[in-house]
């Protein structure tokens, strides 16, 4: 029984395995193999989801399969049934499911107990699924990452930049991240991954001469009571043009969306860079196909 | 790429071809073609809706498409990422886009970045598929509606009338609207769509030798805080017993629907014309297939 | 046209046909027939959901059909549409509905306007499904329910127990209440039943010797604010290891879930028949099956 359930979890030749399977998903949109033909995928979701609540629907809908929506609010999750309860159930109706949530070890607790594949589609700890995206997006446009230098540029201490820490150390990527102290990543995390990690709290050295400039929304969904504290604090840690000179000529900009102009990143250098940004919300839905075929595979 | 954002921006050309196509699918339900075959279909909505939503789910299915209902407050769109962004997103993962909202602008910003076909499913401005499906409705019923007299009771400046003027302009009808000074249609949109529209304040001067009487909710999604103002405002355009006795012997009875009895039309005359009202709503489901047909042809 | 509004309304040879095209679909799945291919089906629920929901959109989805679930809340009639527009309207659109919600007249009145078949998925009277599950799940771990004894602990008067009241007197065997003086079944309808129905305050008296323990949740939903008042009254009727040892060697426990650990069944007793109670729970997928079959043949 396969899971997607962190980076950390995942080998280097798994990752590589399901970024191999994503061109031929893409280049033959809709007309390629079905192999979720006749099966039903949850997707428990407890926040709010555009693309990968709809890249997954989409995704598992062009695989054959059927993809069933559940607000987590609208189940009996959401009123305090126990995880490892709905686990039970679900795997025996369904055939896998996607799970959008807080805490980590809700969904380690479901795929422990649900007999079924299960997917991370966000948690506090790790956004898995949007990072494979992102590697795959670089790849596509600047060839293998290995060797080369990305730099995360915000808070450091959540999901997105410590699946990047992890898909750093099995990937062979340089990885830097700027944030202020009091979101730099837990170093204990950063010893534990092990690859060449590299924190900072001046982005402009974390910029200079990288290959890719990511940045990230600086008030995610459950953070909006401490709204004006991370405004102030990461006001420093805004991606734009100046920003932009710094990195090597030609470097991608990404951002996993939504965006909010102004704050993590200036108008002009968000519509500037577009068309990357915008592929790489596309490629969640050939990403997520490849992840989809992996667990079933 | 065709939208349908407005019966404004609809040709006389382009509504003949929708309504051409409704017969063949309504005949031949469901076994007719499939033109949405491997397609999903987003439906963003903003309000509740019974008729729009279950008309275009099942449409999109019997033509082949996946529907994707996205509750506007479930996705980012609802916790305030632009609408262009969202757009462009959406524009890369789906095939078309169904929105029901408030602001016209927002159908159109999402038509002109999305990339895909969009269609109007109500905004404050024009609730075109509605309006739509009752000239189907009566054509069916009453042979062509051109140079015929439909008579819109009630308040004339929202989204339903205005779908009427632009029909009335277009297909060649006339339409009276009856409605309190305060609900008149803006006389520059009256002047704008240019066809033969009389606008009233007495609703027996209206209902007078015309083949249609129309009415719609007083109190529309959104209005709720003014609803006692407007009861008291509308209170003499009930479409009732004596009113209809004024119409052309035979005329037609519509309603949209949700009807609310004893205010915009009394419970004797909603159910002796219930059988052109429930057709009226079923009609909309082979008029969405008729739409969507027409947006991918 | 086939309902399935309550165990009341459905006569033992109605039970038997359903239950006898469980055994194919179970050990079929999802290779079986289609009979619902090329339809939708409603479901439309104004409670949380999580087994009634999944096996319900799993089995239409299976039998070839399309599930379109409609959270009563998001549609007209959550904003005050009588139920018999509604139904008359989404009688012209689908093919089916699936009905969870508070009154049973108002499935019943669903049911008298649509002309589509029409299922009760759980009012304040009856749970036919759940119970016809729990015949099925019975019949297949123990032979024929005809002449065993089944013993209810908890809630005598809610919609569960009257269910089961009906199929005791329709499938010949003995249904022991065990339950508060407040909380025991209408006399009227046990007398009106007419089946070997004991009711008592004492759950050892219940269970001794029975073939079936079967307990339910203490705080339906809805009942939130009397929620200290029920657990109070309902102390003495847990389900556990001392009243489990009243009972015939072997005997099953059931439990409908969600389960509430302490409350109405100890966490050691729920554990040692769970392979009975998530059995039960995935055959509502296989029951449900049973029932859409009946309905359209």
């Amino acid at each position: 029984m396969k899971h997607l359930l962190s980076l950390e979890q995942l080998s280097r030749e798994d990752m590589e395995s399901i970024l191999g399977r994503v061109d031929a998903f893409k280049s033959g949109r809709p007309q390629h193999s079905r192999p979720l033909q006749g099966q039903t995928w949850a997707l428990i979701f407890s926040k709010a989801s555009t693309r990968t609540r709809v890249s997954f629907e989409v995704g598992i809908h062009e695989l054959g399969g059927r993809p069933l929506f559940l607000n987590a609010n609208d189940i009996q999750l959401g009123r305090g049934e126990p995880i490892k309860d709905t686990a039970r159930v679900l795997g025996r109706m369904v055939h896998g499911t996607i799970i959008r949530t807080y805490a980590q070890t809700d969904v380690e607790e479901f795929a422990r107990n649900s007999g079924i594949p299960t997917v991370n589609a966000l948690t506090d700890v790790e956004h898995p699924c949007q990072i494979l995206t992102d590697v795959f997006t670089f790849q596509e446009r600047c060839g293998s990452i290995q060797g080369r230098v990305v730099a995360f540029i915000g808070d450091g201490a959540c999901n997105v930049p410590v699946s990047w820490i992890w898909a750093a150390s099995k990937l062979g990527f340089e990885l830097r991240i700027a944030a202020p102290a009091a979101y730099q990543p837990s170093p204990e995390l950063v010893r534990r991954a092990g690859g060449r990690v590299v924190c900072t709290e001046d982005p402009q050295a974390a910029a200079a001469g990288a290959d890719l400039l990511y940045t990230d929304v600086w008030v995610s969904m459950g953070m909006e009571s401490e709204a004006a504290q991370r405004l102030k604090d990461l006001a420093g840690y805004q991606v734009n043009a100046s920003l932009v000179r710094l990195a090597r000529p030609g470097a991608l900009v990404m951002h996993c969306l939504p965006a909010y102009r102004g704050k993590e990143i200036d108008a002009e250098t968000f519509e500037a860079h577009a068309d990357t940004i915008f592929t790489q919300a596309e490629n969640r839905l050939h990403v997520q196909k490849g992840i989809l075929d992996w667990l079933v595979s």
